[in-house]
């Protein structure tokens, strides 16, 4: 598969040397726009009805007009998957703007939202999943509408790129000490056999990952509270891991300075790892399940 | 003039139906920018280097490398005036981004920013000067580095949305019932001879006519207080006006249901709109001085 040679460009297939983007697009001048990262195991969309659905509620929230019903959208995602020969891991980016008009806060009358998608490789982070990363914590600087998956990025990149410049994974952010999530993560703790996260209020994103963690905490009989954890409570933690459609469970072994439990993903973590490789049929079980 | 057939364009000059816009482009995906809109009076810039001066400090904040000194952006702004025969009032946008490269959080290494501006024609708002405006208020809910001139603009453009569907000019932002400012302006309330605004933290961009405005004061002898002001003083108001480069000193006359003073532009909003003609040297002076 060669990267993204077919886009899905305002809703039709172009070659991406093809796409001409206007200068006066919203999304490049405002961050105008919503978006979807969706995984993709042996050639198959992981989750993809959950991946459309919030892209509908983000669209609904800011008030942008999708061009397509979701199960338009659904065939057209299928055909970028065919068109561009898809058979190995790999994720999708797909991108909705407002549309492209004279620069003006106020939303343009008639504007036609801009689409557009493109496929590309994405091995699994195998060693990281086995071994666990290293996270940092971070204030949590965002706006108030995390819940909605918009191109306002930038918080997220700070935060990241001060994660990487540290050697770390991902930044753990907090707000008032309260954990929310990550830059780009749902994050979890684990005390005495419970999984404790942040509650899908609209100060987080919905993950569509952290659904299935729901179903899966369940299936298996571990508690879950979603009353959310603080900073202070990691010290004590026992195990913790985060969750995304690039990063699947990945465990956390370390916060800042501090070891979370014995250093090495522990038990439950494990225990939902594999939950995960099931729910998304991934073929070759990388993960041993050392615990 | 015709509108910005010449553009500004990885520091280049090209013309827009040339502009091809790369689709991994950071402020697309992320945001990840800064921006100025630089107002323009009888074919000379006003403020152009407290305007440069905070593209650099809204860079520097968010890490972003510019390719160029304040020197030669000047240059650069200066022949771009020149090339597109700008001679009335109008104004200049301005945008950098961190550049072009595969997505991913982390800054890519050895990137390199991308630059476009580009000059429209900007007529002053003469009825909105003269009678002033509607407003009504809003929940403050965006980041908390405000005082970067990003362009994670969805909230602003939410709020500013909003206003307009209630037929106002724009939102008087608060946090926790203190006010901030506008979705795209600094705000300003006078009681008993005294002006209050927010203070310069990060929580508000620090605007260049806001910058004018102390000066204003100082000149005119009017105190100035920027401990900020609360929803609720908003009732007890004689006097509000709004700053910012498109919008001048802008008087406010409702605020949602709330009638400011008589209803009229008064004496000290005035003398501050007069201040703000002769500094920027405009040359029709177009406010009657009704009050």
């Amino acid at each position: 598969m060669s990267v993204y040679p077919i886009m899905l460009s305002q809703t039709k297939f172009t070659h991406r040397d093809n796409l001409n983007y206007p200068f006066e697009e919203r999304a490049l001048q405002f961050g105008d726009g919503v978006y979807e990262v969706v995984r993709i195991y042996n050639g198959t969309y992981y989750l993809i009805n959950e991946h459309i659905d919030r892209l509908f509620r983000s669209a609904e929230a800011v008030k942008i007009k999708l061009p397509f019903t979701k199960e338009e959208l659904s065939n057209l995602l299928n055909n970028l998957l065919l068109k561009n020969s898809v058979s190995n891991d790999a994720k999708l980016y797909l991108q909705v703007s407002r549309g492209s008009a004279p620069r003006n806060h106020i939303f343009p009358n008639n504007i036609e939202a801009n689409v557009y998608g493109y496929i590309e490789d994405q091995a699994r982070n195998v060693a990281g999943l086995q071994d666990g990363v290293k996270t940092i914590t971070e204030r949590d600087i965002r706006w108030e509408y995390c819940f909605v998956k918009s191109l306002n990025l930038l918080p997220n990149v700070l935060a990241k790129q001060t994660a990487n410049e540290q050697g770390a994974y991902d930044a753990i952010l907090h707000k008032d000490g309260i954990v929310t999530e990550c830059s780009s993560a749902n994050v979890y703790m684990i005390k005495d056999g419970t999984v404790y996260t942040y509650p899908t209020t609209k100060r987080i994103l919905h993950g569509c990952v952290r659904m299935r963690i729901e179903k899966f905490v369940q299936d298996l009989t571990i508690p879950l509270n979603e009353d959310g954890f603080s900073v202070e409570d990691i010290a004590l933690a026992d195990e913790m891991f985060l969750t995304s459609s690039t990063s699947e469970v990945l465990p956390i072994v370390t916060v800042d300075d501090t070891q979370i439990g014995n250093g090495q993903p522990g038990p439950i973590t494990r225990k939902l790892q594999n939950a995960y490789e099931e729910d998304a049929n991934i073929v070759t079980k990388k993960i041993e399940q050392t615990n």
